[in-house]
């Protein structure tokens, strides 16, 4: 739709300024006026559809207009909407609180609420920080991060990312912090493959932590996949070996699994399915699938109990954000973790999972590579040797607009193709969002 | 109620990390499980009732449960609650932005929508900054601000806080900022009265600004009143001087009227009232009535037009949440604007506003200043010679103890007792809310 003949798409041009969005492509190809959804379906004004193949930025779980989920808020509304949570409780929130502490492992006993990604991010290492302080190491101020990593982008959730893209403007008001080469299985430099390797990668990390151990705060991590770098995946083995690292030097672990967690690995969270105990989790995005701004940063006992004493000892932690703990966005995320807990929910994924693996050969011959981590799948389309395509053809940004032609709303990182469907996709639908993927690649390369 | 005839208090008490508590505090004082909130009153289990004097950390306008508001959040329940911002746009988004530059001052054209006021600042920041950098002046990289003001507590916020406490255990991973002595009305150093002075502290800020314009890329203030610091009121013609200084300087100007605007101060925004023109409107808190998390950042077409262009320039704007925009959110924003802007009803709060002032007189006898810009009243609790109470003292907290049992939810900060009920408090209510401050006040201090 052109922006002359549709007044709304003027206005929006007008007055919005979207993220992550260079503004004169909207003159060629403006945004999609999206009108209603439905299961893994959004819809124009026009009727066209488009399928949802990255779950609206990785946070939809159950499709779009879930009556459960509806009702969840409709009752919720009924109540209170919203209330402050500093000297309050209540009721959507406990329960919250208790059912995240239970599906996590065994040392995740506190949790923190917060708005967003970032906030969480930004809430674990500030934690993090005055640990240390209020444990007599105030020198442990520092830390380290993969050079693949992206947490958020605010300017604490910035300073640990290693992705320039997101830093490179910014770079003069963040932190100094500990950048560290991570895995990168689909170049790896020691010619092993990630189904049987040992994580020989984690050798820089090794390093980095132990000639810092005294400084080091924490490390930060995306577990499995890390997302914004282009659906990285990398095996369990480097979680197990960091696990190791950083229990005998004393460092902090933050597990990023905002990504990552509620099904979409196959589980409900990495930590939990690999055994590992983070100090820090991290949750949000799909923690109300898909429906609200909700997020939350757990940690231990251990670390709660260093903020709890005396008024007069000024240590407890000082962070809030107005609409912590939203009871709105509380009540929607205990029903869509009920649904994600009963009836065998993550047992139905498997199937999901097989037929994403299997109609993912179809990719073979393609130059690049196809992988895997779940419900999650991304194809690196590259050049020749693995050489990355020059940013000027914009490869992944011209699949974008092929899949906008044949109803598919995919959204490119760099090059690399990725797929993040809602958990309630159908095998039929994966054979269709896999197989119109593939039509639109050879639009563009061929 | 006692934590030990309650079990949801010990789950919370399990398992909830509230935001600034000392949760020892708790072992004495629960938090107050409210169950439900009706208009500006807050209902616990057993049926006791709260007057939401600080409507719930600042948010909440038209009282809670409101008919209108729900039902904005039900209808658009129906269509969608949440589509990702980014190649996509929505109706709830667009009539919000489109309103909010209609309502605002000409110069504010375009609007980049987040989640909560921490975020609306950082986006702020990071637009200044990258302005310059695209505008060949990338030497402009820091913030002044003031010694008394918040913006928030996300690390790039934070750095631009001047209140210690919210800064002291984070200062080694803060960027180095500008802090700039701003107004301090109550112990003027230079021994004159707001209403009548010329803001002959805006001193420090001219010196500041004029040594380091070359490097200073932006202000950022709270208009007319500093919150966190204690609501610190100061008075507009200081705003009119900043503007005329950075102006002439070619400084940004951010405004973060993310605690006083939609309605507060008696007016929609304070740099309308006053006929300001700042660079960066940060908005949120009041933006959803105090129902959702949502932030707005308004800016210039100018500033905006730095970060258009061809893709192959690298300009655009890298910053995202994934709940950007999120439909209901602006849904019942859109009917919070619709209520605020129709049938005189800023109008009705000059009686309000003229009852508050009436009735804070009873404050005449007590040491300290009671002070108050449009619904928003304070009362600064002092020793002689304007001396603070000494902070083992916890005047203010013991004052909320004394609320708590007479149906007052009142937060003290420090000793600063301070009043932002919603608007549609009557005038009676003002009365009860005033004259029951009083009395637990007398109770502490006698």
């Amino acid at each position: 739709m052109s922006l002359e003949i549709n007044p709304d798409l003027v206005r929006d041009f007008d007055h919005i300024w979207h993220p992550c969005t260079q503004h004169k492509d909207h003159q060629v190809t403006p945004p999609i006026l999206v009108e209603k959804a439905q299961g893994i379906y959004l819809y124009d004004r026009e009727g066209n559809r488009y399928m949802d193949v990255i779950a609206s930025w990785w946070v939809n779980l159950f499709g779009h207009n879930h009556p459960r989920l509806n009702m969840a808020i409709t009752r919720q509304l009924e109540k209170m909407s919203h209330v402050m949570f500093a000297g309050i409780t209540h009721q959507p929130a406990i329960d919250l609180a208790d059912t995240l502490v239970s599906l996590t492992p065994t040392g995740l006993d506190k949790v923190f609420f917060s708005d967003n990604g970032s906030t969480a991010v930004e809430v674990a290492l500030k934690m993090s920080l005055q640990y240390w302080q209020q444990q007599g190491q105030p020198q442990k101020t520092r830390f380290a991060y993969l050079k693949g990593g992206y947490h958020g982008e605010t300017l604490g959730a910035l300073s640990v990312c290693g992705l320039e893209i997101f830093r490179t403007k910014f770079e003069k008001v963040l932190s100094d912090q500990l950048p560290v080469d991570g895995p990168d299985c689909f170049r790896c430099p020691y010619g092993l493959q990630r189904q049987s390797c040992n994580a020989e990668c984690f050798e820089p990390m090794e390093k980095a932590l132990s000639e810092n151990s005294n400084t080091v705060s924490g490390v930060i991590i995306e577990p499995l996949v890390q997302g914004a770098a282009g659906m990285m995946m990398y095996p369990p083995v480097y979680l197990k070996k960091l696990q190791s690292t950083c229990e005998s030097l004393g460092i902090h672990i933050i597990f990023d699994e905002i990504a990552v967690a509620f099904g979409r690995t196959g589980s409900l969270f990495v930590c939990g399915e690999h055994d590992l105990k983070p100090t820090f989790l991290c949750l949000s995005k799909g923690i109300t699938s898909g429906y609200l701004p909700l997020s939350a940063t757990l940690t231990s006992d251990e670390i709660y109990s260093a903020f709890y004493g005396e008024h007069s000892e000024r240590n407890l932690f000082i962070h809030s954000h107005s609409y912590s703990a939203n009871p709105l966005a509380c009540a929607v995320a205990n029903e869509s973790l009920s649904m994600l807990t009963e009836s065998n929910f993550l047992e139905s994924l498997k199937p999901k999972i097989a037929a994403i693996k299997e109609c993912g050969r179809q990719f073979d011959g393609i130059t690049g590579e196809f992988r895997q981590t779940g419900m999650i799948a991304a194809l690196e389309l590259v050049e020749n040797n693995k050489e990355r395509y020059s940013f000027e053809k914009r490869v992944g940004y011209r699949i974008y607009l092929e899949g906008l032609k044949r109803g598919l709303f995919i959204r490119p990182l760099g090059d690399v193709v990725y797929f993040i469907p809602p958990l309630v996709i159908t095998e039929e639908e994966i054979e269709v969002m896999l197989n119109t993927a593939h039509v639109c690649i050879n639009a563009v390369l061929k």
